[in-house]
């Protein structure tokens, strides 16, 4: 497969995306051409040394461990003082071979060091394939804050190389498909129908995910070419994620991003049915395929308090109000603001006496 | 005096410049729209407390110590957690009231929180007024290496107010004039002369400074909205730079850096005239202009070899070849790559022979 996708951009002009078969080949052209720091998650280096051998040879590469605590201002420090002892020079590269962790680092580094940087990114987990890869954002916690400092820095390249998903834990890869989804979502009913009707094969044999993931970049790629710096149309990507994200959080991050977003969707959707803005066979046959991917979750009179907390500090509210992204069917999607009231928290709870697991 | 500068930025699109009469008024306007938070060095708010009542009855600002150390990762993390106390958000706009180490600060800051949100500036030292101010350029140092970190984002309003120059030591004063000397040269000889001539009288009279202040600014302006991000033709800026820096690194930032940079063009100059590219009478006349900006300072057998090192460390070098703007006479700048070697070394104890005090 050779297929390359160019992203327009504000920041740098335009990047791209080369879907390549052999890796060794591609970092082998990286190496040769010079100027270039790799930046890798030690995972990835264990899980394929023989292929990254040519830049373990080469010697100017930095290990990370890819941890959420990692992504902070002090652990990129950390990096930019290993970098240095490599000599980087304002005229490297960097490239960065892990997940969004790995990018989000990289990303930020390369925004700030010498006043920025060229960086290229072979992302390795299905979540950065199908999705962070492109946008531009790099995202650094900040105390208990998430992802509150980054900066929009597209890399220069971007390599997929999809057997890198053959490694990948089950939940890892449902949790990208979470993430598909709600790309999907926003665009009709076939690809999210498709993933459900190919749901268990695409857990085991990973390269039908391939023309998944290029769809959900065609798509994301769309609406951040018009809107790259979050300000309008790319809210809609919010769909799932601002309940999704107050799920993570009242779980400490135990239910994988994707399938939170999942949740996520299903409870938009069915605030959408309440509302009366979602038929009820839409919502049905959406609810079909989301459930595949949603892990065991209920709300209960213990957490639901804490999780319209949750709700509540999202940082695209206004006042009392939750800016929400619902469904009026499936390609149809938009903002609404809903109040978070005690109303609200009887649908969550209904939603879950329903459909909880 | 109601003058006003805009800057064509790739950045922010475009900034302005306005020279303001009267501070509090101006002051209350950005507390008036609500917004924003101040981030104030603290001795501008000792010494222009009245001035600034009204940021303080507001009570959302900043204060901090304006120090070359605090230039850093570390201190901006601070700031940005008394930011976070002060209940920052997106939609706020900081105001930075300091010179050139409060800019780097509040510029950084205002690069990377949230992705990015405004800034506004008053610029309260000579430097920062006739300089700094204007170009885009944040600079966070990192363990022993200065500017290595920073962003290219500009203030999205500049507001001058001359009377903070009242306040200023003789000595910023001076360091101020040699920085605009360097943009004078860059056009010609008359504006270099008039400093010249008025040099005590600007020393005493500060109202004097305003229209060199927007002189240096428009000779700025033109070469930046070119070459925003220093690839190119901005790069003639470095004239008595290259130079300067490495005498402040081996005085350990004893001489003030405008100062410095008054050493540095005349020591660029005496290279140019023992080149032959610049004619003796073109060099006395502007030596005699600088001499009047330049503090005791001599070469010697002590300290000629740190100074070598100092600029074979330069980051514009290319090997051991020193990439130097040179001048060929006033007005007439451009960048010569020139050997460090014995010659060199001779041509400075030589400069400092004849020169020196």
């Amino acid at each position: 497969m050779s297929e390359t996708l160019t992203i327009h951009s504000k920041v740098n002009g335009s990047y791209s995306v080369k879907f390549i078969s052999h890796l060794s080949q591609q970092l082998s052209a990286d190496v040769e051409n010079g100027n270039c720091i790799f930046v890798i998650d030690e995972k990835i280096l264990e899980l394929f040394s023989a292929e990254l051998s040519v830049v373990i040879k080469n010697g100017r590469y930095v290990l990370i461990s890819s941890e959420e605590q990692n992504k902070t201002m002090d652990f990129a420090q950390e990096v930019i003082r290993k970098l240095l002892e490599l000599n980087v020079r304002k005229n490297d590269a960097l490239i960065a071979i892990g997940g969004g962790i790995t990018q989000d680092i990289v990303a930020f580094i390369s925004s700030v060091l010498f006043r920025g940087i060229e960086w290229r990114f072979y992302p390795t987990t299905l979540l950065a394939q199908c999705d962070s890869c492109i946008g531009s954002k790099s995202s650094i916690n900040f105390d208990q804050y998430k992802n509150l400092i980054g900066t929009f820095n597209p890399p220069a390249q971007i390599f997929i190389y999809t057997d890198f998903l053959n490694t990948l834990t089950e939940s890892e890869i449902r949790s990208g498909i979470g993430e598909m989804l709600h790309y999907f979502f926003t665009e009709g009913i076939d690809l999210a129908q498709q993933i459900s009707d190919n749901y268990e094969g695409l857990l085991t044999n990973r390269a039908l995910l391939s023309n998944f993931i290029s769809n959900s970049l065609r798509i994301k790629k769309a609406i951040i070419e018009i809107d790259e710096f979050d300000t309008s149309i790319r809210h809609i990507f919010n769909y799932g994620h601002t309940f999704g994200h107050a799920i993570e959080a009242i779980t400490h991050y135990a239910i994988p991003h994707g399938q939170a977003v999942s949740i996520g969707m299903d409870l938009a959707n069915y605030i959408s049915l309440k509302k009366g803005i979602l038929s009820e066979q839409h919502f049905q046959q959406m609810h079909e395929i989301l459930k595949k991917n949603i892990p065991p979750f209920v709300f209960t009179l213990e957490n639901i308090d804490a999780y319209c907390t949750a709700l509540s500090r999202d940082k695209k509210n206004k006042g009392n109000q939750l800016g929400s992204i619902l469904s009026y069917g499936p390609g149809n999607v938009k903002k609404v603001f809903i109040d978070i009231d005690q109303n609200l928290k009887d649908t969550f709870l209904e939603y879950s006496s329903l459909f909880g697991k």
